[in-house]
């Protein structure tokens, strides 16, 4: 690798950079083969030692390199043997979010303002496993290409689809569908006695501000996961992916 | 405060200085209240600025700090307005486990080789939401008192009891006392499908082990959280701190 390639993949830990370039990293052997099988471009391969997966070493941008490029390239505190420069997907339109809501086998979640790049990336796996159709995102939601939030989805960022969009025109657009509109409070109803709908759309709030005034109005049906005993313990809240995947399990316990 | 309180502040970062002195920091004024409203003994209190919660400022053991020296002493990246350093409580013996397992109502966790801090303190903060008796952990597991841990835990850790003992001795006091050992497995049961007891110890695994051999022999049923839709989306599984999430929502739903 050329000093300058070295500081363009660097490079691409800023955000902005990322978003000008249209191109994120991925680190782990585990990741780079998930790029690989997924339907993303992978634009280059860097590869260290001799132990590496096949499947990468062979991949027409694999490059093999030496720890200390390695060392320089990779994000990680211990850098791994693979680490891949992917093309973001094109970004999703008002089109393809009408099409979403139409379907009436769509049950898909809406992240209202989720800051933390480990709580998205762990909903964006929760998404996978519970076959939630796809992830809306307020845009002022921490990005998806965070490397952080990358490491946390363990691949689940190649097959789920994450959708920054206007959330209040989403849930417009899912109510035109005829599709339930779903939020979590703690003032809402308990979740375990409800009739969950399959055509519906879950709003989750964000960390310190829970679902927002302006999305608030949106929601028609409030869900509440309760406490046990029912009065509580004094913990005021489960963290967002944990009360994600409490709310996913819900939704497809009975399917 | 002396430059040498201030060095001892900043050791306790370490795990090893922590252990030897029996104390652990605890910053952001949430987490102080709820360290002083809790049984722990609060031994330190640093503050910072004018608007600092008046429980804090009162207490016997706060002293205020210039933003400076608050920013020696934290460990965050933005320092907040307090700090305590806060004792950790006695270890828990044989005994505390068989008088747990003797509890016909007692539901609880036990963690094989946890590693990642935030999955930690997440975990407790769902065992506290869904009021689980204690959280058993395999010596190996993350350290409750990592700095990580604790904010992850939002103040959990005040209420939760968190012991660290032999697994395979622990699930043994369980059975012993008619209590059911549950596990979640790739391989397991639907756990939708199954009457969960509710005197039960309940083994989560590991991020990268899953529960080990040495402890899956003394499991006397095998769970599993089944993806949807059955066949599974190329989605490996879920993070152990989700899992955790829908495993203790499981427990409880019925109650």
């Amino acid at each position: 690798m050329t000093n300058s390639e070295i500081r363009y993949v660097r490079s691409l830990k800023d955000k902005k950079t990322r978003a000008e370039a249209g191109e994120f990293v991925v680190e782990s052997e585990k990741l780079v083969l998930e790029a690989i099988a997924s339907s993303f471009e992978v634009r280059l391969i860097c590869y260290c030692g001799d132990n590496v997966d096949r499947r990468i070493v062979s991949h027409p941008a694999a490059q093999t390199v030496d720890p200390k490029t390695m060392e320089r390239i990779s994000l990680l505190a211990s850098p791994s043997p693979a680490l891949a420069v992917v093309g973001m997907p094109a970004a999703a339109t008002a089109g393809d979010i009408a099409t979403l809501a139409a379907d009436p086998d769509a049950l898909c979640l809406a992240l209202d303002g989720v800051r933390d790049p480990g709580n998205l990336g762990t909903i964006v796996r929760i998404a996978d496993w519970f076959g939630i159709d796809a992830v809306l995102a307020s845009p002022d939601t921490v990005e998806l290409f965070n490397p952080k939030t990358i490491q946390s989805t363990m691949g689940s960022i190649f097959r789920k689809k994450v959708i920054y969009c206007d959330l209040t025109e989403a849930a417009r657009a899912f109510s035109a569908a005829g599709a339930a509109v779903y939020g979590t409070f703690l003032d809402g109803e308990n979740i375990y006695g409800q009739k969950l709908e399959r055509h519906a759309l879950v709003v989750m709030g964000s960390e310190s501000f829970g679902i927002r005034d302006y999305l608030s109005g949106s929601v028609t049906k409030r869900l509440f996961i309760p406490p046990y005993p029912a009065g509580g313990t004094g913990c005021e809240s489960l963290n967002v992916s944990a009360a994600t995947a409490v709310v996913c399990s819900e939704f497809r316990r009975n399917y």
